[in-house]
């Protein structure tokens, strides 16, 4: 192979390496086609320093998309879909982690999910004394 | 230049353009700092047939992410965010499109829009009489 040919390949071997996942994450393709070939799962899920999410400013928000493949803004969205799977969808029912430890501060802390998960409509609200438990249920999904 | 180093060159750069905005809308990094860089914007969209959100199964759901990028797996993540944009937010400020007929029929389809715009909550729902009305408020944000 001339040389140029052998850097072509590589470019291109090298682009698809680089890009593929990326790329099939960011525009995994239709989130639900019309025929409903899979159940949508698609979520915003925030957080803001408060009591409750009637009265606070969500200081993060991210999306979190689930099927066909994992994507979103969510800093772990592969795991957070794996772990949500594992919760059958609902984030109430992630637990909190052993070994953890906390301080008892009370600086309360509001995380909302909403959106679709498989074909449902999900609206979950809770509220958690700090940051740090928020961090201790589950184990990615609240971590963002 | 030796004729590698120009290919390596070719090959960095190459990978920069290809990559760079998607990778930047895929891993939009802290989607809003805890500094509040930028006050997120993060929504999730759904539609369905029906009259109520409440009663209709969501058919479609689609994420979107409008700072610091567009992003989502809405179909037109970039115009979408424009349109919104423009509407200051609010879903509800699209306007019926001129020249565009649509039969009668009713067969009513909801949309709901939930998530934050800038740093505010949205949770908007609209029933329209059918697909086409649907479609033809504004250009983007309802068609996916």
């Amino acid at each position: 192979m001339p040389n140029t040919a052998r850097w072509a390949a590589t470019l291109t071997l090298t682009a698809t390496a680089v890009c593929g996942p990326v790329v099939g994450s960011a525009h995994a393709a239709p989130a639900a086609g019309p025929s409903g070939l899979y159940a949508p799962s698609a979520l915003v899920l925030t957080t803001g320093h408060g009591a409750t999410a009637a009265t606070v400013t969500p200081e993060r928000a991210v999306t979190l998309n689930c099927a066909p493949t994992a994507s979103g803004t969510h800093p772990a969205a592969v795991q957070a879909c794996a772990e949500l799977r594992g919760a059958g969808g609902d984030p109430g029912a992630l637990t909190l982690r052993d070994g953890v430890f906390c301080t008892r501060q009370y600086d309360p802390v509001v995380v909302t999910v909403e959106g679709v998960w498989q074909g449902k409509r999900v609206s979950y609200e809770r509220t958690f004394a700090n940051e740090c438990v928020k961090n201790s249920y589950g184990t990615t999904v609240f971590t963002f």
